[in-house]
């Protein structure tokens, strides 16, 4: 989506070889209008994927789900991280590595909130090596409900984690896809 | 505001007496249709603040702060939490305490989205002790930005909040004032 790709390219920086950093507009100040046209742009493409619900992660991905949602209007089961290893019986977890933190944390949902013929496109804002990814496709499978598709605004395609989704029979769709980045120059696909 | 009012009677659970479990529409499972006419509640009636931009905090204060921005043409600020010591140079950061998880955290923005002329609306999900609210007020001092208003999805009136941001000078808004709550009833103002 060239509206995505102009403002990583103008307002992006990469940092450290890898980390690209987002947050004047995706993931700390929120570029309201712009995150609009990203959930318009999701609800186009994904119109024909059956989702009754959209599920994402905290925090980050709370506002591009949001956005999504008001143009297909469906709720949003936002998974809650979590440190403890304490697992009440009435929730979904899976545990997540975070490479950025490097912290180990569980994705979590109620399960009065997912279940059985739930058919739920995920919505993240980054989709790198995939860990996030398929600790919340694995929440969706302990309910019995189908993932029906996995959508990023932006997708480092180089780290591999759209062959573990894909693996798992889920479509994945970026708004962003890179393909190759460092501290000189960002490539889309 | 009736809307969510009746949204809360319906579906609200009160848990150890003075918990206002609210997930089911609000905090983890999002509904969205109801979060865009809150968020234009906002809209109307802040109209007149001023503000340049809508602060608010991680997880749950993100899409009710998001809804009222798309109305209002804003970008959101989202403070971000964290439980380090370490604070880096190019933050403000303020320390709030959570009774409901009890545990302190830092509520933390970065020196580049928040500044002096900025005139900040505070949104958030819920007024209760005002800690958090204090915490947030807090930054946009540090920034020298003024604060126009605060508001809130729900208000536990009794628990004080209201009375420690007004007396910084900045006006409240709840859209649901709780007055009292018990496990049998909830009486709004």
């Amino acid at each position: 989506m060239k509206l995505l790709e102009d403002k990583i390219l103008k307002e992006g920086k990469v940092l450290n070889g890898d980390v690209l950093k987002v947050d004047g507009f995706l993931n700390h100040r929120l570029d309201v209008a712009l995150l609009s046209e990203l959930g318009k742009d999701i609800a186009e493409t994904q119109k024909d994927c059956g989702a009754n619900l959209i599920l994402t992660v905290e925090s980050s991905g709370i506002a591009i789900a949001f956005a999504a949602a008001e143009f297909m209007k469906l709720p949003v089961l936002v998974a809650k991280k979590n440190k403890s290893s304490n697992i009440s019986d009435g929730v979904y977890s899976s545990p997540v590595f975070s490479y950025t933190h490097q912290t180990q944390n569980n994705v979590v949902v109620s399960k009065e909130y997912l279940g059985k013929g739930d058919k739920v496109l995920v919505v993240d804002d980054f989709l790198a090596s995939g860990n996030a990814a398929i600790g919340l496709l694995s929440l969706i499978e302990q309910a019995g409900a189908t993932a029906v598709g996995f959508v990023a605004a932006i997708e480092k395609e180089y780290q591999g984690g759209r062959a573990l989704i894909e693996k798992k029979g889920v479509p994945v769709y970026s708004l962003a896809r890179i393909v190759k980045m460092n501290a000189g120059e960002i490539v889309f696909d």
